[in-house]
């Protein structure tokens, strides 16, 4: 049952989550950029009489991340989600592994899910498990809760499964996979700027108006609807944020002109990715994407300056995979 | 373009809001009971010169309301729904009302709904105007605000337009007409109790837990996928309701034993229809509904006692409309 090989390499890509009205519970892919983690085996194995599981994941390597990240494996949600997915394998054999950031850090693209979901791919493929994605999920999930300090599953769900996924519970998962309409692209902006998730959500409070709760649910009603019937109107009219763009707005310079010029220029709907700093655009096809990222960067470098990096991606509708043994 | 008539007699059916998961925004309409609203022409007609519209809608009769409902127009849900309608298209015939209550007061069945969009179908058609869906619903949602005090449209919507309905926003409306799958079936218990809406809604205060909105909308965005595929498991899973039902429970005695009785039955889920005391379940198809109806009945019977009133419907995909001529 289970292969052994020298190393796996696997992808997995940048997410927005939140979508404008699906806080904490929606996702979806970019084809790029993304973050790959490399397993190898390496010599220590945990001895078989000790009955608990050992720490057995150590972090060999970790590049883009100008040092940032920790080298502890107890403390990088790759490491735990790799450590999460051999517990729960029985594996007792040592992983060693290299992670390679191709997502900045605190950009609100999903950075730590990213890790964390190429990291159980890598080690899944690497001891020949064959896991559900269910585990898989469950697992990254356990990485972005202990090495990030808290998780939602909007960013590992989509970053496991690929398309727009809606997750009712994180875990165990109940993650449903919503239709993608033909056609339907996304531009992120990421400024110059980075926002600590933590900080973010604070600004959000434990309690929200009864009368905005209700208005953002009447909206990802709405838009889960506009995506079963490719009904591009009705999702530009459901992607309204009631809750955390409103509280989080001082976080971004000019983000209501960055907003307004992305749907001058023909967006569907703009909003924050995940916690921000990054702004996503939905746009009904490829040109308008090109005319609505030529326009968000405009705007990005006028009200906030700097270098921003932008991206123009279909809705992937694959997940994290392996690309190298 | 005016048709005129001697009368016209509507019928609107008692609908079920909310749906656990759907506060405020989601409903349907049951094939019965109903009210009918009967509308004909009187001889006071408002002179041409007056520019303002006048109150040129008297009630004749109410039946079935025990003499408690208003019998002034203008504090009357179908009285004002009329009004609106009728200054709307700029009619100056008066009309009187006749107004046959089918559902009971009080009962969580959008009986104050049912009255209004009885009201303007009838007027509609007695002054021959053919107006839109939009505009019946938008006079309808203007009698039930002003009429009883409030409105939210998740029981005029699905009153007017039949089938399952999610008001994105009631009021001009922004209303999408959801898939009904094959089979389901709706239970409705009413007990002998009476809830008046406005305590039921103060109990809910004004501000919610975030963690309770987000499982909220998860539920609500897994349940519009679920009627998309039919997918009755998933449909299932989505009918819980986090927001009302936990801080409204103590109005119905026994609520979580009778909830029980109908998922023990068979049922995908059960909760207050509208802010109660009645209460819905949905079945897979109308033998399933039979077992949940006896088995919610008896437990109704032993935990409130008196004389429940018990409904099996499919989900009516037909709204209000006109009866008799």
């Amino acid at each position: 049952m289970f292969a052994s090989m020298d190393s796996v390499t696997a992808f997995a890509p940048a997410t927005v989550s939140n979508v404008a009205c699906g806080f904490d519970v929606l996702g979806f892919p970019l084809e790029s950029p993304g973050d790959e983690v490399t397993a190898r085996f390496w010599g220590r194995e945990s001895p078989a009489r000790d009955a608990t599981p050992v720490a057995n994941v150590r972090i060999d390597e970790i590049l883009g991340d100008n040092g940032r990240l920790p080298r502890d494996a107890a403390r990088n949600t790759a490491g735990v989600a790799a450590q999460a997915l051999l517990t729960r394998l029985g594996e007792r054999r040592g992983v060693a592994l290299t992670i390679r950031k191709g997502l900045p850090l605190s950009s609100g693209l999903g950075g730590s899910a990213a890790s964390a979901v190429a990291a159980v791919v890598a080690v899944d493929a690497l001891v020949g498990a064959h896991s559900s994605l269910e585990t898989l999920m469950s697992c990254a999930f356990e990485g972005e809760r202990i090495g990030a300090g808290s998780a939602h599953g909007d960013n590992i769900g989509p970053a496991v499964y690929g398309g727009f996924v809606l997750v009712r519970v994180a875990n165990p998962p109940d993650v449903i996979r919503l239709p993608v309409p033909a056609g339907l692209t996304a531009v992120v902006v990421h400024p110059d700027l980075e926002i600590e998730t933590a900080k973010a959500r604070a600004l959000l409070g434990t309690t929200v108006p009864l009368a905005d709760a209700i208005r953002q649910w009447a909206n990802l009603g709405t838009l889960v609807d506009a995506l079963h019937r490719g009904d591009f109107a009705q999702l530009a009219r459901s992607l309204e944020d009631t809750i955390a763009e409103p509280r989080r707005a001082t976080l971004v310079p000019g983000l209501a002109a960055i907003k307004q010029s992305a749907l001058d220029a023909g967006a569907l709907g703009c909003s924050l990715s995940g916690s921000g700093p990054s702004l996503f655009a939905l746009c009904r096809d490829a040109r308008s994407a090109a005319a609505v990222a030529a326009a968000m960067t405009r705007s990005v470098k006028q009200h906030i300056g700097g270098e921003p990096q932008t991206y123009v991606s279909p809705i992937s509708t694959r997940g994290a995979r392996v690309i190298a043994r």
